[in-house]
């Protein structure tokens, strides 16, 4: 009988399903809107009335089972929420209790960092390079970090490993929300360069105010597409930003010794603007880079790169968790 | 047949060996001076004779296993030594070949920061606490870091993890030997408190200036003693260091989200100045800190404090190992 798994992604705005199987991967992708107005007990029911369809829809084969992947902070292995910045409301609401009351099969529940950090090891440069251990980094409209150890992930003592996005990059820089200065959160997510733009045209810059001009809303692309013409001022952010994240990853080398670090999410859509001075703080910052960088005589390197899943990564991790878990218990 | 194991612990200085029972803890220490002129092949030779003499001491005993534990940088598992500041002339060395060729019991090099860091989980604060991952920082001449997932050492790829001395806690700080600026290690080992001690003698610090004046080789322990009498230069010393201590702490935690942070090395027995500004930063920087600390609604807490074990850490950790390792293979 052929197996199958279920992967849910609960996102602030959409809550999407997939199927999964070994051999066909991916498929049956659903997405419907969040009702985060109805509070995190009617969102629960969507997510199992989504779990119910797609095992409707795959009569005569064999769940091995869910996982449900969302936004942190997130209390492992208890399932429980704590003042999650995505999903308000849902402080305190324990996920897990909802599931093992109306679910009939064995699931998980993790965080959406750490699960597409599995996908990336097990399904995308993980596995392309024959590695089982990496640190991911997701630079989107935040910063999402997950890293693998020997295949399965770094929980820490309470599911809350993985924040790099607060490690403070400059211990006296940007305020952030959650009480630290400087985090990298603040020099490599979406706002990161909204706010650089504006400064910048502020200042004078007269490409990037022109930009500003046209388009006030003006996104990471925007800025890049101007960063591609040759605008020093655009690029100048993306070279401090890819700073701020060579400073994070040296420290991320420095402490793991990773075998392999990527960087996934819209941001790094900027890579050839981005790596340059990532490679160059790590180059400075990180004697553990210098000895195990590719060419070196360590027997194994230490590799930097960008991701090979794109945007679905959370999704296909959350579909094939099961099969990774189920395997070994 | 009582079973016993040998460990070794290789120092810049003095070469330390040590035989352990589970009944009956540390014992038959022994000492000689490493002879760092004669290259490490005699170093070598040193370690197998002590080894040796520990083995005819117990006679109708089961030697379990050799651990030898040696400061890095220790490409592991390999046992190759690359650029060691603490041995001048051992860049490429490999020892594990040398012991391979004259043991006939299986042994292990590891790095001695991680060995202490399993000990101290083994037998130390983890064991008191009933935890079995911790992360050790040890400040002293330099900062030794060493961290225990599942009662195991976390290597990282290349054995190289384990290097939080480096991480920049102030990116633009004071020029570290490993090429990076604003390392801990710049912040919190012997060397700093002599340095900043200098500068604030030599912009009027009275208190301290009389005490480089008595002695201008002032340790860390002689400024601990003026701080405590309530000199508030000496004071604020120690308080700045505590600032770069907790920065880096903070982002551990972060980072890793480890149930257990100790810190250990001379410079902790400064703990009473040091760990007010240490809080103060996890306080502000650490939301997981926060979220998780002793007496929050966590099921598990994140716990900060000094290490149980003392300077034998290293020994007692190399004596312990081939017990924790050969179990389980």
């Amino acid at each position: 009988m052929e197996q199958f798994s279920i992967g849910v992604d609960l996102g602030g705005t959409n809550l999407r399903s997939a199927v999964y199987t070994p051999d066909g991967g991916l498929q049956d992708k659903r997405s419907i809107r969040t009702r985060l107005e109805d509070g995190p007990n009617a969102v629960a029911e969507d997510i199992c009335g989504m779990i119910a369809e797609a095992r409707s829809s795959h009569p005569g084969q064999s769940c091995v089972g869910v996982c449900v992947g969302a936004p942190g902070p997130l209390e492992l292995p208890i399932g429980r929420f704590h003042i999650p910045p995505n999903l308000p409301g849902w402080d305190g609401f324990t996920l897990s209790e909802v599931l093992q009351r109306n679910l009939d099969i064995s699931f998980y529940i993790d965080n959406d960092a750490n699960i597409a950090a599995l996908a990336e090891c097990h399904l995308g440069s993980g596995k392309q390079l024959g590695l089982d251990s990496l640190n991911m980094l997701t630079l989107g409209t935040g910063v999402g970090h997950g890293i693998i150890q020997d295949g399965r992930i770094l929980h820490g003592a309470n599911g809350l490993a993985g924040e790099a996005g607060h490690v403070a990059v400059y211990p006296d820089g940007e305020p952030c929300n959650c009480g630290n200065r400087g985090c990298l959160e603040m020099y490599a997510t979406a706002k990161t360069f909204h706010r650089e733009a504006t400064r910048r045209a502020v200042a004078g810059a007269p490409g990037i105010r022109a930009m500003l001009e046209r388009s006030p809303e003006a996104s990471p692309s925007d800025l890049y597409a101007l960063a591609t013409t040759g605008d020093v001022d655009a690029r100048a952010i993306f070279a401090d930003s890819g700073r701020a994240i060579g400073i994070c990853i040296a420290s991320l080398i420095n402490t793991m010794n990773p075998a392999l670090v990527v960087v996934a999410g819209g941001i790094s859509d900027a890579w050839p603007l981005l790596s340059p001075t990532i490679f160059g703080e790590l180059e400075s910052r990180s004697y553990i880079y210098r000895l195990t960088k590719p060419g070196s005589r360590f027997k194994r390197n230490t590799i930097v790169r960008r991701a090979e899943l794109g945007p679905d990564a959370g999704l296909i991790g959350a579909a094939l968790y099961p099969f990774v878990y189920g395997e070994r218990q």
